[in-house]
């Protein structure tokens, strides 16, 4: 048959499993926005639509993905955590990144009326690329969260400050930058203060923190294992795994804007990075 | 800064450029395309307005990726293939992924309606999924291509006439699935010749053969290189890398149903799979 | 110049750096040892000579590789532990393996002669093949050092339990084999103890639990962190770095056969597998 | 049983086996080689012994692997080249280095004695780290080798000159270093003639242009491909793959200095790299 003297070309795709034991980060990240911000006139620093079309893609994502435990998003990004133990796809890398992604460019498309009623959606369609990376240890995957959220605040405390004085102190946006090269934290708020009445500090959260989005069991109960760590249950029977998906399906998807770079959330959310009981 | 002390986490990201001088094929399948078949109707064994739409859809992603020298497609699955010298993306495999099938996924939502006007599309949307896979020679991406053709016209074959024999023969799906156990290309087109005077050979090219889109140069001088090979200009400077690029944006896209598995084709377009000139 | 031309095929190269914070296990296996056990005659089950050989290479190995911060072995083969935070060669896999592999395979062909006197090396020479294998946790390095602890148990019981048979119950090799389809451990204990007089338990450590090699630093102070691990010195200047390096080609190499599965060896010398300070 | 529990860790292995139809080089390199030249007073620019060493190792090699089909070796490096067919270890990566890597080791190191009797080998023993690179095209394989054989040229006349002003020339290194710099292959050449009566071009050819070493079948037949290339078989029966096995075993192993950049070499010896008949 034809088939069988061709098929064997099949044995050139490279195995692609990510390592057991990783929390597995999706991130996507919109292609070419610099452009699509331009052609749709986002509002500076922040276009409040945006943001909420982004944070209605990923809550819809979050929501057919049950695998995936907390999302993060900031500007035109998101990042989709999965458990260490996810199974997903065999934990195959080209599969989970090319499915989130694709869920969430669909979502933003389909979306985009309901946001930006005015303004018709004409192609090129806004997409969004995506990417693998593994976090062996819980600690670290922290610590990525962290990152992103420390470059949200860094990147709005710039920003205010830079369309500030573009379009209320009225510099060029290069007399702006000039300006800006060198400044330090303090000398941003100073100058927000100063210049433009702006206490930084009462700037919406959804600017400063971005938004973390989750399955929220709030009155489920969670037992503590032995090593102090919260538990969930991860269910090895077939009946019991069914039970787990229909649980998370009607779980409530919480979506928020708050500090995740200390231990407060982490320690009122213990089930949401819990490690899987074997 | 906040930054830097958790900048590291950048570091857990693992290089994924695809190896040089491999042609590149980024091939999508449709997700749950079978429920979505059936949630949307679709005609058995095929439904016309859903291969337009997929067709519709790879064409804009051809025009899109100048990149892309060649795709195939047949049922919900699409293979985009990037020349062995293409550098898109520092040829970072789900930055490709990830970039075609968003934009795919992207352009199949959107031109939903234009295909299916009396059916509005509701959640899940269709999504694909896509993967990377590199072929070291051009014969062996032949083969590949030959693959996925007579993996089209062996379905198609079997689909035929497994649905004549259902909706035309008043079988049962699990009666007409046992009739054809074991039967050969032979026994299918007797079948349905005899009970249902179909001859097959008259079935479409679109069905039979899948499509292939690629950009059409006919006018164009194409010179042979010493080895007997077609040649291309490969551009090194900017200007002559944007003078090719604006010819490309430029070329006509063309839509075929044809055998791609012997020579005639390759013969009639020797610039498709051309070598680039050093 | 002629080098320019040629350069570019270093392009092809890949980058295989292990993921970081991640434990790295070298594995080397004998090759083809089974031909080798039967020319040189290895006493059957346990060649005492061929081990101790085996336990002399290593000793030197990790004498050699101060990053190594354990080794197991057993029969004709042995795993070298790499910290979860080791730099060496930039944690290049391909370089970790066969760094390990030929100064193994070095130290066993020279050494040969102090071991089997009477028995001169000839061609082929023995080899070891290597590989890394990359543990996100401790616990799981902790699980693959029991795993091959197991392995060896299992191994030597059931090879004790068929030499017997067949050296000293006159059994051919088939016949034993036979014999011992489907007995558990309790079965071959049985068997030694009531045909043979052997006692399992008090066969040689060497034999039943093989060999752990470790830097031992039992005079030395280690603090242990909030979290309740052991942790030592993680050098960050130059200066410190070198007296570390100094320390540690200092340390005495300690060889035992000991039970390293349950928590006694790792609560007794906390500081081999300590996390490093930050 | 214990082996059970622990046995997972095993899914930790990542596969690593080389793409399909891809040359495969393994290159090996000295490990600290600059001491060892010092230690053992290695002659400059060249030390003849220590260049036999290196080449009778690499034949032994060769004999050993069947599947390699040529070797190239100058300095302390030597290649080793599978043919692109290739299928030993299942072209399992971490495979392939070691076990060339270890083979390689071994006989540098048990072959010593033959070529420095005078100085025995003391701990650090030689050892070589290695690689596996894979090269898509018979042409790019070619350019492989010519940047390796240009590399050594390049080397060898700058090391010629250098060890002239030095030893002959009583210039300190570093005075004969800074003499050197910015000059071109011409300048080079002068230098040796005028000032220490050099003509490089009667220099030794191992020196000027390595070690190439292969399989020689001069008497056999060969057939041509229409293609024009020539042609080996590739035998697929079992029998004939015994065949072919113990014809390579017996074929002469040709150690030679040869020019390998030209075509010259390749024209004389057309089934070293020949496509195997499918």
């Amino acid at each position: 048959m034809a088939n069988s003297e061709f098929g064997y070309v099949r044995n050139f795709e490279q195995p692609d499993a990510l390592s057991l034991s990783n929390w597995i980060v999706v991130r996507i990240d919109g292609r070419g926005f610099t452009k699509l911000c331009k052609k749709y006139d986002f509002a500076k620093p922040n276009d409040r639509r945006a943001l909420d079309l982004m944070n209605a893609a990923a809550s819809e994502v979050v929501k057919a993905f049950v695998d995936v435990v907390l999302a993060y998003g900031q500007s035109d990004e998101y990042s989709f955590i999965f458990h260490e133990s996810a199974a997903l796809f065999d934990r195959r890398s080209a599969k989970l990144a090319t499915s989130i992604a694709t869920a969430f460019t669909a979502e933003y498309c389909m979306q985009w009326s309901s946001f930006f009623p005015d303004q018709p959606l004409v192609r090129p369609w806004p997409t969004f690329d995506g990417r693998c990376v593994c976090y062996p240890k819980r600690k670290i995957l922290r610590d990525y969260i962290s990152w992103r959220q420390a470059d949200c605040h860094i990147n709005n405390l710039y920003n205010t400050t830079f369309w500030s004085m573009v379009l209320k102190g009225g510099m060029s946006p290069t007399e702006a930058e000039h300006a800006l090269k060198g400044t330090v934290s303090a000398n941003k708020n100073e100058i927000l203060f100063s210049r433009f009445g702006i206490n930084y500090n009462n700037e919406p959260l959804i600017y400063k923190k971005g938004t973390v989005i989750y399955r929220s069991y709030e009155g489920d109960a969670v037992t503590n294992g032995e090593s102090g760590e919260a538990r969930v249950a991860d269910p090895t029977s077939k009946t019991q795994m069914e039970k787990e998906r229909k649980r998370k399906l009607k779980a409530v998807i919480a979506v928020e804007h708050v500090n995740l770079i200390g231990e407060a959330f982490w320690e009122a959310h213990p089930y949401v990075l819990a490690t899987k009981r074997k």
